[in-house]
């Protein structure tokens, strides 16, 4: 009975292929997991204690729609001196999911188009069509790079949004100041809101990051605590933009997530001065050993930043050979999970050192078979 | 320019009424504060510990998109004792608001009707409008009481949803065994989806909960931790219902919410041994303080529950009056808020004793004036 009340726009998107995933991982014994979408290291203590003394205090009721001040004011002084836009306005988010979702609902109207680069992260094409809108592909393959000619002839009357995400998931590849500074300008001279994923930020190992609200200050920036300080499971993220989207935003928020956890606030003000130099040192060795151990037998895009490698299966599709690596014990990411191609798969290296080697291990035996 | 980005949706609602009464309290200088609506008390000890605990002990990243074991189990264990239905299903959400988004998004489509009893807590209108639903208020003016007759009246054909919250947010009202039962059996005779919101149900002073899922199976129930244990900043709830609908919510969930904070959830397993008897025999008082102090000037139906008392203004709109207790520096919330009828005023009693006194003796010179 309680099944034909379930409403339209669920039906529109399905988890399917990360639940088989997840299935089939389930029935696997102590597997080389290198699926893992976070960082391999925990919170670092000074803001795990900025947590916990947040919790002694009693700062434990309703946060502030907007974010506790401790954190929101330090945000917002920090994004005025990267920007320095006049109309720049920051918010505390639930995660950069929570930003996400709030964007979507913000500004994506039924039969609206958003533009978003294929591979992608998979809560993109779903979020959009969650509020009625239209997934409009560009596709990436096979250098994963930002073609602007691709994009611009994309944009049509009901192109409302483009989403870039860089450093990327699941490519790990991070756009050149060139190629952002087009896209930047693109998106101003066609007036559609250019979505800024920057949860990656962080992982640059060979450039230096740049985003593109450098170059239109009416880039909306999703960001967040979550990758760079593993407070994944602490939902704390934060977006600044435009401040009428900034502000419809807020008023979304008061219905929906009510508030950033206030405990993780505290802590957030405490992350913004614990620098991560150490973790993306780590990181990119650990992008060094696994390119260097299956370099040679697997097509790969070096990528520049994240923690994900994105290879080419060497036959069959990408869900075939997840299937075979999975028969090995070794637990990776089909690409068609991100992608409308499924000749591709998805590796993290946020993982022990050991697990990547034994990871190298069955992937250079895959390779041969 | 980034205005006209705005989407339809956002326009169909505002949050302007609640703003101008928190620009007024801005400007307030050490308020006597009954307008707040959390518990006065902080988290109980041995649930901070439990969190702190967690977060020591590396429990910081992604949870379960249906919540950990530790805390969705022990939910599962607790519904299945308490109901006993053979398809009720848990699943954690990020508060009792993201269980209330997911429903909204998992349930009703353009154009359908959700029955929602005026007054009512104002995210119920914002997420119908929100989703692009109709609001259909059944009045429950003068006693607040569910009136069987008007709400079958009020079902069409596009009725999804119907919203019951007992004890009640204005009001305090408890219903009665009686009316729940007869509000469930009309909802599963009509095929309509019941959502019982539960936030309160630990704060009955005078009769035992009675939840309407006792009488219809296919009831989804919407419940948390944030009043019982004073949690609210911490973003915790739990939702209960028939298996079809819980599997939609968490495909959702997975896509927006992501999952209730981690550390947190190893807290809410504790906090389900914590008896909350002692806050709730504060409470009661408070509530008696409160009506002993004004019961004899102002026209109040007497709230079993919750934390609120909505008397009727003296004279003038609920907004005229509660401008004038601000001027007194009293902050209260109109009734406007909260209903299509501006003519009652809100007052939580979750404050220190001395502060509802003075609340009193400002309301005891307004009732003269």
């Amino acid at each position: 009975m309680s099944s034909q009340w379930i409403a339209d726009r669920t039906r529109s998107f399905d988890s399917s292929g990360i639940r088989r995933v997840f299935d089939l991982a389930s029935k696997m014994r102590d597997p080389i997991n290198l699926s893992i979408g976070q960082p391999d290291f925990d919170v670092p203590d000074e803001i795990r204690q900025a947590c916990i003394a947040a919790i002694e205090s009693g700062k434990n009721g309703y946060a502030l729609t907007q974010g506790m001040p401790v954190l929101r004011d330090k945000l917002q002084q920090q994004v005025d001196a990267e920007y320095g836009h006049a109309d720049r306005k920051v918010f505390v988010s639930s995660g950069t999911s929570g930003g996400l979702v709030l964007a979507m609902l913000s500004l994506v109207n039924p039969g609206d188009e958003v533009i978003v680069f294929d591979p992608y992260f998979v809560m993109y094409d779903s979020l959009v069509k969650l509020v009625g809108g239209r997934t409009v592909l560009v596709d990436t393959y096979p250098d994963f790079r930002v073609h602007l000619d691709r994009v611009a002839e994309s944009i049509t009357e009901r192109t409302k949004m483009i989403i870039v995400n860089s450093p990327a998931n699941p490519t790990g590849v991070v756009l050149s100041d060139a190629e952002l500074r087009g896209l930047a300008r693109l998106a101003a001279e066609r007036n559609v809101v250019l979505v800024s994923d920057e949860i990656y930020r962080s992982f640059c190992y060979d450039e230096p990051f740049v985003s593109p609200a450098r170059y239109n200050d009416q880039t909306l920036v999703i960001d967040g605590f979550s990758k760079s300080h593993a407070m994944t499971g602490w939902r704390l993220g934060f977006v600044h933009g435009p401040a009428a989207v900034i502000d419809t935003m807020l008023k979304l928020q008061q219905y929906t997530f009510v508030c950033a956890p206030q405990p993780a606030q505290w802590a957030g003000a405490v992350a913004m001065d614990v620098g991560v130099e150490r973790y993306v040192d780590q990181y990119r060795r650990k992008r060094d050993l696994l390119l260097e151990g299956i370099g040679d037998l697997y097509e790969i895009v070096k990528p520049g930043g994240a923690f994900y490698v994105f290879p080419r299966a060497p036959r069959g599709t990408g869900g075939e050979f997840v299937q075979r690596a999975i028969e090995h014990n070794l637990l990776i990411i089909p690409g068609g999970i991100f992608s409308r191609r499924d000749t591709h798969f998805r590796i993290s290296y946020a993982a022990d050192d050991r697990v990547i080697e034994r990871g190298i291990e069955v992937l250079r035996t895959l390779a041969r078979e």
